[in-house]
């Protein structure tokens, strides 16, 4: 069981975030994300993409904006559950909360932050009978060890930037890549669809299109696709089908979790501390709704914020907590760093 | 007659963040800052001391904090009256409002918002009989234009930085330099008190302590300033006196125009969009307080943006604003000039 102050569903950049305000607390945070790495949609859908609304920037790259963030919090030591989705919680008689992934990690807390952004994302599958029977036996919809791949006959489905950059990325590793898409046009950044025709034209990449994987085969794992091209079907043999669709934001389980929900958000009190129907759990960022709410990043940090202040006093209701700007009181992590303004010194001139 | 859609007083970083989001939303702005440069309380208190709790800058110097913001708000060309303080404030007949200056400065806009920080500025006056009238006239509590001292004879009193720090920059530009504190020790980064010491051994500051300011002199303007030193009194002449005794934050004129107001803060409406008693009047960042107020600049942000949002509803009933990321629509500046990512392309890859 691993145990926390506060408990974070969603390691984007207000999930992130907190971890800091938290820190200056003294609360330790953990953070939950069904994604392999933190930095939720910035890391996983635009890294490369630039920002211009957070406060100060005036532009960042939102894989810059999620590695700056893990630099501001790295002395508030975060724990990390990635690849795993929040699937059920369940309050105890003490008013603390466990909550338990698709895989059974268990975490036990007194505060829960949701920090789901819109939602765990999910891969689009393909309509392919049985398919769901080789996922992880030889089907993947997300890459989270390139080396998995390492020598093998690899099959990617999809034309957007994934399965450009990704076909890209694997000819140095696998044995072979081979690229099936249902058009002959890719929609993607333009060095990654030049880079894919110069692979193709070098023999490095194999082309297979407009065309579609109908069928996956194999004993135990994955042994070939069976790929249409007009009206004929072949079967092709290799070790992975990596179909990559795009991934769905889904607010998932957390749906059952008992929170008011309005419009796949949930309701949370803007008035005071971000706090949901049930006492205790707190929504913040894109994953919640109030009056006037914009799902914007710099509003999660806000709201990031003024909830750990209420969590304290959940955690602590007979302390009363006074603020201290990191300008004059410095940033003391828990890991015996404390970074902290020169002092002005009281020296005579003689 | 100055016209603008909203009139934001206080240049601080929640003002100029407000500049931004107005700009997103193709709303023009103007600033009102009592100081004589943009940036409040970052730029004239601090601008060499680290933040550490602006969301994804780990570290940040005040000053550079600013000059981010000046450059993320440039695009939006937002206009300025710096060096005068808002005075009296009249809301016309077609619920726009008139906002005058003590400097009779008159600004039209539809939409005010009040981001104070803790108030204006004010200087902390030495406890001399008619100091008053030589305001202006050789006796300055704040430097706006360091020019003025070109090959003058100049007092400053103070034991502080800024009383160390201007005392080391006008070496460069006045005929003379005397630096009068009530003590021996001075108060303030190790490097000034050090270089202080340097130009005291130099002959370049002339160094008075302890010792007081006690009169000022002059026909009809600084002739000289009386010094006490121990019992004796004797005159110094000269044609500055600057007292740089600290600023302190006043809500000034801004406490009578019948705002309703909480411990030296304006109360707004937090549940929606920080609007203040008063519709179309809005109060942001440090100056407003509500349930679970912090005063932290990443807070100020966020009430702009909200804010914006009101204010654009207040000048446009009619039309309703549908949000687009920056990521995605990029940002148009008043000036002609667009930023945006990259666009994908459709490419066919043969």
């Amino acid at each position: 069981m691993i145990k926390t102050d506060i408990l974070i569903i969603g390691a984007g950049p207000t999930g992130l975030f907190t971890v800091f305000e938290a820190g200056l607390l003294k609360l330790k945070c953990h953070l939950i994300d069904a994604l392999p790495q933190p930095g939720g949609q910035c890391s996983e859908i635009y890294p490369k993409k630039p920002i211009y609304d957070i406060p100060a920037f005036p532009e960042v790259l939102a894989g810059d904006l999620v590695d700056n963030l893990m630099k501001q919090i790295e002395p508030f030591q975060p724990g990390f559950t990635l690849g795993e989705r929040a699937q059920t919680i369940e309050k105890l008689e003490d008013e603390t909360f466990v909550v338990t992934t698709n895989k059974g990690t268990k975490h036990h807390a007194p505060v829960v932050a949701i920090a789901g952004g819109l939602g765990s994302f999910e891969p689009r599958k393909p309509p392919i009978t049985g398919i769901a029977d080789y996922e992880d036996k030889g089907v993947e919809y997300i890459i989270r060890d390139p080396e998995l791949y390492r020598d093998k006959d690899v099959v990617i489905a999809g034309g957007g930037d994934s399965a450009l950059d990704w076909s890209i990325f694997l000819t140095d590793v696998a044995k072979s890549v081979t690229l099936i898409h249902r058009r002959s046009e890719f929609r993607g950044a333009l060095d990654s669809v030049e880079k894919v025709q110069e692979l193709k034209d070098a023999g490095k990449i194999t082309l297979i299109t407009p065309a579609d994987v109908v069928d996956v085969y194999g004993e135990d794992k994955v042994e070939g696709v069976s790929v249409k091209v007009g009206a004929d079907v072949s079967n092709l043999t290799c070790d992975h089908f990596i179909p990559l669709f795009g991934l769905a934001p889904k607010l998932g389980p957390i749906a059952d979790w008992g929170l008011e929900i309005e419009k796949n958000a949930i309701v949370v009190n803007n008035s005071l501390d971000y706090q949901t129907n049930i006492p205790g759990i707190y929504a913040i960022g894109d994953v919640n709704t109030y009056p006037g709410k914009l799902k914007l990043i710099l509003c999660g940090f806000h709201e990031a914020t003024l909830m750990c202040q209420s969590a304290y006093q959940r955690i602590f209701p007979d302390k009363r907590y006074v603020m201290k700007y990191t300008t004059v009181g410095g940033v003391e992590g828990f890991d015996g760093t404390k970074k902290e303004a020169p002092k002005a010194v009281v020296k005579a001139i003689e």
